[in-house]
């Protein structure tokens, strides 16, 4: 079962010409065009029903702005829901991008690449008619505290940050271990040639060789940034016994 | 002073190609069109000085991947300061997209929209040699707690974030007034026609033609929305005194 499965991203939006975008570039474009993965995306309109194609309408009750119809939802989710019936629905998530979401994060991107693929379903406008995430028992996911003109550009940001952990996809899976929020800590600074800059000095400690040094002196500038950048991330830091 | 002047995004990048992307689309594509903003890229690897164009080099103390070069970055961002020497630095910032930054969010946004532009540079590989943004005094800006293969996504991102509250970009600025994080809350359920779908009802409330009570109705299910999805959010919106 599943063989020779390349993860898949489905996207459904009213701008499929919006893709790849920027993901057809670098490493994650590469390995696009050598088949690592693949990106499939449906255009809701083509999912209206009537003469005029359809695809929103004015909120119940009122309000500024456009609904994403619930039943056009309905018939771009089923459909895809159809295609993927070999697939057991947790191996092919269904989400639908939206400022209302739990926040996404690297923990929900390491566990969309342990899955078949994923269907975003990218909002527009004022949202989505409510019916539809309810039938479907979709989940909303939000990059952040941040209104964007449209789910697309997010979309492209969950499925980069997904694609590159995709086995192969990335050749050093050294430097994938060593990154940020593994361990609810940012980074330390880091430097390279020329040692010598503007009078702006690299730290001693970097360049003495002594590994544990090196180790304890990355430590601390890691919590001492996390501390000061991010509270938010100190606190879960310091709760795990650190 | 500044008369005429468009708002112009100037970013910093190893792949101009990826630019304007998902941005020439929709409507902030079209503003794009009609000059009500402005894009321009700086190809980072120009501003290398050697005859093999080197940008980057590894980690001083030694650990995966690549940093990129602190004189290649000041080359760029010398160049564009000098390049905007006629508007001061609070009305052009320029930020660095990293994991390691503050958090972005909507006061970011709106901050931005009102300067006269902003300069980005787009994290590759392991991030900056540290002595560039010290020099310059450039702070980290980060999208969230997940890694990207570079910031040129979430460049589209924020750029797209800002533009669209730029006047005129998009029509309907009372949509931009009721929409969610302005007040700590998550937006309420929607819905549109049809009114009646597969036995999945529209609440009464919304029905009801009844203004008081359909404020009463959303403000209640934003309360229960943010409360359960974001109690992050809930927590700043109780100690506003709600």
């Amino acid at each position: 079962m599943y063989e020779n499965h390349t993860w898949t991203a489905n996207v459904i939006t009213l701008f499929p010409e919006m893709f790849p975008g920027a993901l057809s570039y670098s490493l994650i474009g590469k390995a696009l065009k050598n088949n690592l993965w693949n990106l499939k995306t449906f255009n809701l309109r083509e999912f209206a029903t009537d003469r005029r194609k359809t695809i929103d309408g004015p909120p119940v009750g009122g309000g500024a702005g456009q609904i994403l119809k619930a039943d056009v939802l309905d018939s771009a989710i089923s459909y895809i829901i159809k295609k993927n019936s070999n697939y057991k629905r947790d191996d092919w998530p269904i989400i639908a991008l939206s400022p209302r979401g739990k926040i996404f994060n690297q923990t929900e991107a390491l566990k969309f690449s342990k899955c078949k693929g994923i269907t975003i379903i990218c909002g527009r406008y004022e949202g989505f008619d409510e019916r539809a995430l309810e039938l479907h028992k979709i989940p909303e996911l939000s990059l952040g505290d941040f209104i964007l003109s449209g789910g697309e550009i997010a979309a492209q940001v969950l499925i980069d940050s997904v694609v590159r952990l995709i086995p192969h996809v990335i050749g050093n899976h050294k430097s994938l271990e060593e990154e940020s929020f593994t361990n609810y800590l940012l980074e330390y600074p880091q430097y390279t040639k020329p040692l010598s800059w503007k009078n702006l000095s690299i730290p001693n400690e970097l360049l003495s060789g002594h590994h544990q040094n090196i180790k304890k002196w990355r430590l601390n500038k890691s919590e001492e940034l996390t501390k000061q950048r991010r509270p938010d991330l100190w606190k879960k830091y310091k709760s795990k016994g650190n």
